[in-house]
C-alpha cells in the first residue's frame, strides 16, 4: 500500500510537512506506523499548485508534477524541490506497489487539467477487473491513462463519472462501478481505498472499503482550536485558521493534533467551513 | 522510431553484434543512418533464450529479458550482460519514443510465455486507435499488457489472432484489425512497422506499412555463399550454415553480406531452407 | 562535451529559455550544432536562486539544484519543474560523458554553499592528472567532493583557491596548477573549458583551452541595445535592461543576439556595467 | 548497513539463493532481522564468474557485474539474470547507504581485473579519513576508483596492500592504515566489517570491528555433514562437498545449516580443506 499527505492553507515550502515533522512522510517510507508494508519505497511524487503573486494569477492555474521512481528516503530532487517550492496547497505520496511496475507513470499524484489524485489501497482481484473497468472509462478520455495502476483507473473512472462537476458523486459511482464488475467476476470486497482530490481551490479526501476496513486516514484539528490547546507553539501563529492537513497517518504525536476520519466518509477542505459527509457507493 | 537486431545461430556471446561490429547496434544508437532519428536514445533491450546444454533442456525455455530506461550506449549493464551472456537466439533493440514515457515496460523486447516481439515504426494516429485496439484484445491476454505502446498493443493483438499457432497469419489479422480501426476513425496509413517474432526455435521478421514505404529492414547472406565470397573472414568459419542476422541496418559495409527485405514481406528463419513470402493484411 | 546555458536578470520561468527557443537547450540535446557530440544525452540538470520577496530575502540564499541521469528531451519532471519555477539567476546544463559515469553527482551544476559550478570541456589525460589534482584540493573541501568528474574537480580547486573571494583569480590559479601537473606528467594541452560560476548576485563566464582552441561560448547582447534593433520583439519589453543570458551556443537565430566570448577571457554579469577581461593562468 | 551473500560450489541459477530460500537475499533486503536497518534499499549488485564449459576455459575469466540503484525487491532485471545466469561462484549484495549517493558506482560488488570485492559495515568518521586514505591508495590503482564510498576505498587500500598475491596479509595491512589513520584524527573505532573477496577460484571471508563488535557473518555446514543431519533434503544431493555459502545472516531456519564466524576472523573456501584463521590489523 501506500502513504500520502495533503496540505492546504498559507503558503510554506513543501519541506515543512515532508522532512521536518518527527514523524514526516520521508520517515514513513522506511517506518510506517499503521501502514500494511512499514516500507513505502517503490516510488514517490509531489504535485503543487503554484504559488501566484495575484498579478501572475488568473484563474487556479495547472498544477506542477515531480515523480521519481526510487525511494523518497534517498531522493536528493525531492529533498531540494521541497527546500525551495512554496505551495498553498500540495499533495505528496509514497508508494508500495502491490504489484504494478515501479515507473514514474505509476506513481501518484495523477494530473488531469487542473486536477490532482493520489491513492492509497487497491482494488481486489485487479487483474480480473482490470479491462471492464478500462471499457468503463470515457473513450474521449482513455488515451490520456499513462500508467498501469488501478489507482489511475480509478481516477479515469471518477472523471467519466463528473469529477470536475460533482467530485462526491462521481466517486460514488466510480466505487459503485468498481463494485458492480467485482460482483461480475465473484470478487469480493474489491474496492479499498483513501483518496485526495483536488481541483486548486478545495480538496477532498475520501475514506472507504467494502468491508467497511479502510485504511486509516487523519485530518488535523482546526488552527484555532489547536492555537488555544498549544499556545506554546510558535508555528501555529504563522497559519492561517483555513489551514488542514489530511494525512494516512499522523505526522507526529502532538496532543488532540490528529483526528480519524471515520469509516465511508469524505471531507471537504476549503473557503469557510470544512465539512464531513457519508460516502454511499452509488451503482448505475 | 527504432532500431532492432535480431540473430539465430551459432551461440556467441551478444556482445559481438551489439558491440563489436563497426556499425553496431550500440553505435546506430547515437549515429543511426536509416533511422528516422539519429539518436535512439530512450531506453534498450535484449531478450535472449538460454544456450543449455542437452542435459538441462526440456523443450524450449522461456527466454530472459533485460531492459533499461537509459541510453544503450552508457548502460552498463547491458555491456556486462552482453559479454557474459552467450545465446542462440536472441533479440536486441534501442528506442526513439514517438511519445509514450521512456519507462521499462514499454522498453522492447516484449515477452509473453516464450514468445519474444519487438518492433520499430509506429501506429498513425495511436490515441485515437488505442482504446478500440485494446477492446480488440483477448480479454484473457488484456491483464499482461505491461506497458502503454502502440509495440506491445500489437503484440497482443497478434498473440489474440493466434500469434502462438500461425504467426504469419496472426500478424496479418493483427494489420488487418488495425488498418480497419484507422479506417474507421479516419485515420491515414496507420501502420508502419518492422517487426520480429520468435518462439525460441524460429524467428519471423515482418516488413510492412500501409503506405508501402516501411522503415528499412535487411538480413544477411547465408553464411555458406558469405564465406565463398570472404575467405578471409576468419569468423565465418566459426558460425554455422544456419546462422542468420536480420537488422533495422546493416551492422557494417561487408560487401554483399546484406540485403533488403522487400516491401510487405515476411521471412522464416529455422532449421533447414529459410523462405521469404509476401505479406497481406486479412480483416475480420 | 557538454552544452550550458546560464541565466541572470527578470525572474522567468526556467522553461523560457529551456524549452521556448527555436533552438532551446532541449532541442540542442539531441542536436547540438556546435558540440563536440549532436547528442548531449548523459544527463542533465538546472541549478537556481529562489525568486524571493523582499520580505522573504535576508542575503542571496542557497541555490537549490536539480539533476537527472536522463537524457534531457524525455525528462518530464525537468519540463514540469522549468515551466512553474520562475527565478532571477539559473544555469542549465545538459550532458555529455567524456567517460566517467551518468549519475547525478557527476550532472552538473555542481553546488558549494551558494555557489554553482558548470563547465563544458575536460581535462586532458583526466586518468594520469586525477590524483594529484585532488591532492592539491584543500584537505577541509576534500570530503564534500561527490563525483567522479573533472569538472567538479575543478570546481573544488577554484574553491580552494579563493572562488568565494576573488572567482576571477581563482580560476586563473586552478587553470595553472592543472597546467602545471599537466606539465609534469606530459600531457600537452590538459586545460579544455568553458565554465560559467555564481554567488546568487553576480554570474562569471569563462573560456579557456590550453591550446586556445577553445569550446564555444556566446552571450546575449544588451538589452537596451536588443530593443532598437527588434523593436518588434515584445518580450524585449519585459525583461529589464540587465537581463543577459551565456550560453554554449545560440539559442536561435535573431540577428544581432549574440556575440562570442573571445578566446582566454572571462565575463562579468552583475548589477550595473558587465564586462569582460582576458584570462591568464596563474601558477604556483 | 548492507547484506550480502557470497557462494562458491556446483553452478546453480543464482535465484537458487538469491529468490528461493524462506529468508532469501531479496527477503532481507525488506526485512532484515540482523542488520543494523530493516530495510536494505539504496541499491543492489551481483557480481558472477562465468560458468563455462572447459574448452571455452583458459584460466579464470573475468566475472561479470549487474549493479542498479533500486531497491533489489524490485528489480526485474536483476531477476531475469538471477534465474537464467548459472555460476559456480558469485557474490550477491543490498545495500544501505551511510550517506554516499544512490548510484551504480557505489553498488557492491567492485571489480578490478578477476577479483570482486563487496562490504557490510564502514569506515567511521569517514569524512574526516576520506583524504588521507585515498591519498595511500597506489598510484597507479587511483584512477580506476569510479564511486565515493568507504567500502570501495577499502578494497584499492587492499589492492595496493598486495590483496592479488596475499589476500589475509593485504586485509590485514588496510585495517591496520584505517586504524592508524583513525588514530591519527581522534576517531574511535574506525573499522566495522564483514568483507567478501574473490578471484574467481577461491574466496575471503573476513569479520572484523575495531570495536570488537562486528556485523554479524555466518557460513554454512559442509554438505556431508549436513546431509547426514537433513537425508530428506533433496537438494543436498544435488550439490557437491565443496559447496559453501557465506552470508550476513541466515538465508532460513535449517537446524545446523549455519554458523557463525568468530569476531576477528577470515575464513578460505576453496578446492579442498575450507578453513579460518585469527584477523590481526598490520599497520605500517
Amino acid at each position: 500500500m501506500c502513504r500520502w499527505l495533503a496540505y492546504s492553507g498559507t503558503p510554506i515550502p513543501l519541506a515543512d510537512l515532508l522532512y521536518r515533522p518527527a514523524h514526516s512522510l520521508i520517515d514513513q517510507s522506511r517506518h510506517s506506523r499503521l501502514g500494511v508494508e512499514t516500507t513505502n519505497g517503490d516510488g514517490c511524487g509531489v504535485g503543487w499548485y503554484p504559488d501566484l503573486a495575484p498579478e501572475h494569477a488568473d484563474g487556479p492555474p495547472e498544477p506542477a508534477v515531480f515523480r521519481d521512481i526510487g525511494p523518497a528516503w534517498s531522493d536528493r530532487n525531492l529533498r531540494e524541490l521541497s527546500r525551495c517550492v512554496r505551495s498553498p496547497l500540495f499533495f505528496a505520496h509514497i508508494r508500495a506497489s502491490t504489484g504494478s511496475p515501479v515507473q514514474q507513470s505509476n506513481c501518484h499524484p495523477f494530473r488531469y487539467g487542473r486536477w490532482l489524485w493520489m491513492h492509497n489501497g487497491s482494488i481486489g482481484g485487479f487483474a480480473q477487473l482490470k479491462r471492464d473497468l478500462a471499457v468503463a472509462v470515457d473513450p474521449s478520455l482513455y488515451p490520456s491513462i499513462e500508467g498501469s495502476t488501478d489507482s489511475e483507473l480509478m481516477f479515469y473512472l471518477a472523471l467519466t463519472f463528473g469529477l470536475e462537476q460533482d467530485p462526491p458523486t462521481a466517486v460514488e459511482r466510480m466505487i459503485g462501478t468498481v463494485e458492480a464488475v467485482g460482483e461480475r467476476h465473484g470478487v469480493p470486497n474489491p474496492v479499498q481505498m483513501t483518496v485526495a482530490a483536488s481541483d486548486g481551490e478545495n480538496m477532498w479526501a475520501f475514506r472507504y472499503s467494502t468491508e467497511h476496513a479502510s485504511r486509516s486516514l487523519f485530518y488535523s484539528t482546526a488552527v484555532r482550536a489547536l492555537r488555544q490547546m498549544h499556545p506554546e507553539m510558535e508555528v501555529l501563529q504563522r497559519v492561517s485558521d483555513e489551514t488542514r492537513i489530511v494525512v494516512s497517518e499522523p505526522l507526529g504525536d502532538l496532543a488532540g493534533a490528529w483526528n480519524e476520519v471515520p469509516e465511508s466518509t469524505y471531507g471537504i477542505v476549503r473557503q469557510g467551513h470544512d465539512e464531513m459527509q457519508p460516502l454511499t457507493p452509488k451503482r448505475g
